[in-house]
């Protein structure tokens, strides 16, 4: 049994879940919600992306929100940095981690960044070397580790490679991302075997998107792996973009619940977070994807 | 590793998701609905309840569905039945396959059949035995196996003695009920671990309720313990009488594609199950639980 009997949820609704959003949130609605996260006890919160507003309008008052939010002591404030003209915006915006990202599959980092895997690298790096000597934390995005939606398979061999070269930038954990929800517990068993014969727990974490509803099998494969870091958006906020309707990120809300049932400590308040939950879905206007957030909606929340 | 190579799949939308659905179903569209499932490579169908029509209207209809779909050779057309009254036109009905109901918790047994543990032993016997007698098999259900709303805890103790009486009078699978979703996985291998040594794995079916998000997560820690037979409802079709709005059983399809995934046969086609929830979604005009019903219908499936 080599269960944990703490785990740290990394949040991030406001970035991953947003952008994937068809509809654009108040700015102040963004700083409220974050302050709500914020006071629930999550202690680490992707708060927005500081790519190309042209590529994701949703997000284009990154700045507005980093300076708006109120900074609550102990909790990580991070953001998504594609490139040198996004960490002048996450610099001046006062961001305390920078997350950097690429995909372990040739055609969906170049579906997405425009670029070979072997031309993003040199500029995550650049990105990575300003960004620790300006005093930052780094975390990187690996995306379709456990499949792609144009190659299908993809080798574990370019997991690895990614992540060395992450690391060796100066990247503290690297986030494994099953981008369009398509793993299985038994491929997760299967792939976290293999990293972890290189790379220790505390350097790597999980995010599940549950697409096709496989997300908590995933969490809880990860977990008998001995994983600890685990990333989920509030209400199961977000989408796919390659199945618009369908749903995000796993909910924090729902991994709450079956973590907080497992006796796992995360140190998050779930009455608390299930109000965010409550008044981001307002603000969203459809019924998120979270169980959770709708049985406490029901009038019951055992 | 005693993950099973093959899963049986109990379909029981037709019954346990209506009978918590707020919509009725027109009689010609549950026998529609049942034809599709039954081409779908579905072996094992819940058709329907033969409870008095007074407690749950939704299937009063139960002799009219259960005459007028197609039986399909090797599929097995199972009803769930309460009392003599009940087993009386369940044989009119040519139903194949009976099942009988209780509660592991006393409180919730007396909430949903008014009646003790003790007193509904000896119906659940007459029924058992006068169906035996007629050629039929028999299922058990025990509820709140996991937890009630009522009592909170629920002694496993309670579970084999309910279990061992179950086995005794004639019933050949009893499948455990977590009634309310809010089983969590290590404690579903916990209860199972206890429970598999008194009882063999093919003498018990797992129920799992979606309520709370970790549905497929129970699953998957069942599979862990060797357990191969789950129920499930179509497009997780149903619901929660103690949180209205709430989601109901694990979603048949979001079953097969974890299971699909992890190399598990099933023998269903998952395509033709995605069309049968797609219909039965647009009879109850509400957006079901499943999500790979809603990635299905965004027009990607992969």
């Amino acid at each position: 049994m080599k269960e944990p009997a703490a785990v740290v949820i990394k949040e991030v609704g406001p970035r991953d879940g947003l952008q994937n959003e068809q509809v654009t949130i108040a700015t102040e609605d963004k700083i409220a919600w974050i302050n709500q996260l914020s006071k629930s006890g999550v202690t680490h919160i992707e708060i927005t992306s500081f790519v190309n507003p042209r590529w994701i309008p949703a997000l284009a008052d990154a700045v507005e929100v980093a300076l708006g939010i109120d900074r609550v002591p102990g909790v990580t404030y991070s953001a998504l940095v594609p490139n040198a003209r996004g960490l002048e915006r996450a610099l001046t915006a006062n961001i305390d981690e920078v997350a950097v990202f690429l995909s372990a599959s040739e055609t969906h980092n170049r579906k997405n960044i425009n670029k070979t895997i072997e031309e993003t690298l040199p500029i995550l790096r650049e990105v990575a070397t300003e960004a620790l000597a300006a005093g930052k934390k780094i975390r990187g995005y690996v995306s379709t580790v456990f499949g792609c939606p144009y190659e299908g398979h993809v080798a574990t061999e370019s997991v690895i490679r990614i992540t060395d070269a992450l690391l060796e930038m100066g990247v503290g954990e690297v986030s494994l991302g099953d981008t369009t929800g398509i793993a299985n517990p038994r491929q997760v068993q299967d792939v976290l075997a293999i990293l972890l014969e290189r790379f220790s727990h505390d350097q790597l974490a999980m995010h599940f998107h549950d697409t096709y509803g496989s997300g908590l099998a995933n969490v809880y494969a990860s977990l008998q792996m001995g994983m600890t870091t685990f990333d989920a958006s509030t209400g199961g906020l977000g989408g796919c973009p390659y199945a618009p309707g369908a749903a995000g990120n796993i909910s924090t809300d729902d991994l709450l619940y079956m973590l907080h049932g497992m006796g796992i400590h995360t140190g998050i308040d779930h009455g608390r977070l299930l109000e965010a939950a409550a008044f981001i879905q307002a603000k969203i206007g459809r019924q998120l994807p979270s169980r959770n957030l709708q049985a406490y909606l029901s009038g019951n929340n055992s």
